[in-house]
Parts: structure tokens; C-alpha cells; sequence
């Protein structure tokens, strides 16, 4: 099976919802056009990530209904990054919807970043969670969670084709980017799509350097920094043939491998 | 505690132990004269790794007393790949000898890869095999080891300073060597060194690139083909720092990692 993603790489406008909505319509429209079947966004991309308290009262609106008629409308499914309520806190989500607007999973990032995290987010407990979109298996994670090969490893293990990381990568972290995406890629034998935000807010200076990675560990598409469009193919059969090549999942030791503080 | 390291990237001569040592004993002669006080070998380096049958033979000598005397001899510890008997068949194992000639550890092959090694090999069964060098933590893994996540990060949660790895990495695999070689330094902040055979052996055209790589994913020192003797500085004050500012084996989620085939 055969899923075309797009990566929409952007800085959007920090904390103007409405902005980033249009943008996001837009680029809906646009990733459709071109045949895609998948747009993925940068991690919190509705509301911005680094925007202060502001991220409370902006999680409070109606962000996945926003999403859900934005993939209606334009008849792509999105996976989405957004901040979402829990109790007085909030975790830090990305909702993947189908092309007529149904919620397929919730994923809320569960390892989290320093401060910049840790000030308003609590962490998700799923580490794998995965919906299949036109045949293609497809887990989700966030930023910070895919520089750990324990969650891509788990992905892969329950049978993810795509790896996809709505993300906000700032410097001095280019190197997140450009190596180790491809080697989680290599490692797995899936595919990876690493969206980032570009631009700055507050603080900090995004990288930019969004890429959609092949099993091979070659780079179909990436972009530099500004906004951006993404599109590259992913193929299940590429998979599985990558899988028979390089059959690292097959050949591990699990016999040998215990969790690790004994 | 800073330990400089040599390693010896080489074509050697398949089979020809005599050619091997001799070349082993210049290369620890030349790697002490530099202040090293570690030299490393490609993987079964005293013999060749891709030799066919005659691997059994050779490996009945005494590799491990060759070792040592040259160890001693040129006064710099030595992290050497050989055949070592076990039982009917054979262990892919490295050993590290110190500069008297001590036998610090001895580390077998825990990921076999494909035919070539299971013909004539049996796994280890000992993950992190780790020894203490002038106050530097090194342990072992051999080749196909290195490109399993699982193995690197057993290893840095031990406290490794630095993954001593002898391969025999061929085409068309420079991927391992070019990319996920930083990337198993970066993840875990540890120092890599990834030892390769240069040259050719009956079907196989070994891919060079060995490489010294530092915590932060730096490549110290490389080599592109053909023989080269690499140098680098380990030291454990980078670790530590380099593990306060990216501080992965801490923000681990262990909770949540499991046993993946459940």
C-alpha cells in the first residue's frame, strides 16, 4: 500500500490561532491538490509551542474541532500538534484525523523536554500509539521522543510502516535533525517524517530541517528553513523489503536485554 | 581521566597471521610513540574475518599470548579481534590485554550477522563486557553489535565511557559507518570508537570510514580507505558534562519501555 505524506514546515504566528488555522487550510488544500493522503504539522502547531502561559487559555478552545473540519474540507487526513486539558495541566498532543473528520488516535508526547515542557505539560503513558490510514500502520510521536531508539524500536516492533514527529527542534540540536532521524529510520527499517517548525519564537531559534526518510536511511524529501511543503511516498512493500534485507528486528537478542537500571 | 586512543584501520593479510602480527606489532610501537594507551584492531584483525574454513585452524593458535607480547612489548594496552575456540565451534570475541600484558576482558559477538558468521561462529551471551583503562570505562561490541540501539545504551546505563568497537563493516553498508555511528554516540553520550578492515577478502570490499566519535556526535578522527592509523583523546570529564547537558539516560521512560515481543 501506498500513502503520499505531506509535511507542512512553517513558523506560523506564536499564539494567533486563527493565523496558524488559515495556514493550516491552505496547506490542507494545497497537500491535497497534489494527491497527498497524509498532512502532518509541527509539534503544537495550532497555538505555537514556546508562547508562555498563553498555551493554558489557547487549550481551552476547540483546537481538534478546528482540524477535524479542516480535514473535511479539504479531504486529507492531518495529524495535528496541539496542547490539550488534563485536569488543571495539559498535555502536549497530536490527533490524527481521517479525510471526513473522525478522530483515528490521540498520541500525548511522553517524554518531556527540560523546563520548556515541564512548566505546563504532563507526560502521556502510551508510548506506542498507532491507527492505519489507507493500509499504511502509522505511530506517532513527538520532538523529544524519537532522540530515544527505545520508542522507535517499540513502534517498529508492533509493526509501524511510518514513523510521524510533529516537532519543534531548535539550535544547537541540527544535528537531531540531519543524523539521527536517519538512523532511526536505518535502525527500524521504516519510514520517518520529522516535521519541524522554522522561524523563531521568543527564546528560541528554530532549525527547520523537516525530512521524510526512507528504511534505507535516505532522505526523500527536506526542506532548510522557512515554510515548507513536504511530499514523499511511503510504500509498505519498501518495508517489508527492507525488513527482509536488513532483518535487524529478526536478529535482536532479546533474550539478552532487560531493562536497564537492574 | 583522559585516555588517547589509536585505532589501526587495515586490509592486513587474509590468513596470514605472521603479516598480521607484524603489522600489529609497528602499529602498537607507532600508537605508543604517540602517547596512545589504547590501540584497537578490526574485528578477527590476527586473522581475517571472511577466510572460509581456514579459520578453524588458525584459530587453535595462541592469538591471545600474540597479544599480550606485543602488548607488553610496545607497552600500550591492545583491544585485538580473534577466533577464539568454543567447544565444536568458534566465538567472534576481542580482546583487551593491557601494557603489561594483563588480559583486562575478553568480549564475544552477541549479534551474529547472516551467514557469514553463523557458519563458523556461536553467539556470546554477555551484553556489556567492560573493563577500567587509566580511569576510562570501555566496553566492548564487535561489528554487527554496534547497530542495535539495545546493545550502546546497555552499555552507557553500565557506565561506559567509551564503546571500543572492531568491525568488518563492507558495502554496501557506509551508512553504519557514516551515520549510525554518530548517532549511538549522541543517544548515549558516550565516545565511539568504530574500528574497520580496509581492502578487499574474497567477496567482500570492505567500506573503510573507521571513526573516533565524540559524545556530542563530533567525529574526532576518520579515515576514509586504505590503511590509516586514527587518534583520538577520550575523556571523562566530556562525558559527564556532555550527560548534564543532554541528559537522555535520565529523561529515559522506563516505566514504559518493555520487553518488545510480548
Amino acid at each position: 500500500m501506498e500513502l503520499t505524506v505531506a509535511g507542512l514546515q512553517a513558523a506560523g504566528v506564536p499564539g494567533d490561532v486563527e493565523a496558524n488555522r488559515a495556514q493550516l487550510r491552505v496547506a490542507a488544500a494545497e497537500a491535497a491538490a497534489t494527491g497527498a493522503g497524509l498532512l502532518i504539522t509541527p509539534e503544537l502547531y495550532l497555538t505555537g509551542y514556546d508562547i508562555g502561559d498563553q498555551v493554558r487559555e489557547l487549550a481551552r478552545l476547540d483546537l481538534a474541532g478546528t482540524v477535524r473540519q479542516i480535514a473535511r474540507e479539504a479531504g486529507i487526513a492531518i495529524l495535528a500538534g496541539l496542547p490539550e486539558p488534563a485536569g488543571e495541566r495539559l498535555h502536549n498532543t497530536a490527533i490524527l484525523v481521517d479525510e471526513r473528520g473522525e478522530v483515528l488516535l490521540r498520541y500525548r508526547k511522553t517524554h518531556l523536554f527540560g523546563d520548556l515542557d515541564r512548566r505546563y505539560f504532563v507526560p502521556g503513558d502510551d508510548l506506542v500509539v498507532m491507527a492505519e490510514l489507507h493500509g499504511v500502520r502509522i505511530a506517532v510521536l513527538i520532538c523529544y521522543d524519537v532522540e530515544f531508539p527505545e520508542t522507535v524500536r517499540a513502534a517498529a516492533e508492533r509493526g509501524a510502516d511510518l514513523i510521524a514527529v510533529p516537532t519543534a527542534q531548535m539550535t544547537p540540536f541540527a544535528f537531531v535533525a540531519e543524523q539521527v532521524i536517519r538512523a532511526r529510520a536505518w535502525e527500524n527499517q521504516v519510514f520517518v517524517a520529522y516535521i519541524n517548525h522554522a522561524g523563531r519564537e521568543r527564546t528560541l531559534e528554530y532549525v527547520g530541517r523537516s525530512s521524510i526518510v526512507a528504511p534505507s536511511g535516505d532522505v526523500l524529501a527536506s526542506a532548510a528553513d522557512g515554510d515548507h511543503l513536504l511530499l514523499a511516498t511511503v510504500d509498505t512493500d519498501v518495508v517489508a523489503r527492507a525488513r527482509a534485507a536488513n532483518p535487524y528486528l529478526a536478529d535482536r537478542r532479546t533474550d539478552l536485554y532487560r531493562r536497564v537500571r537492574p
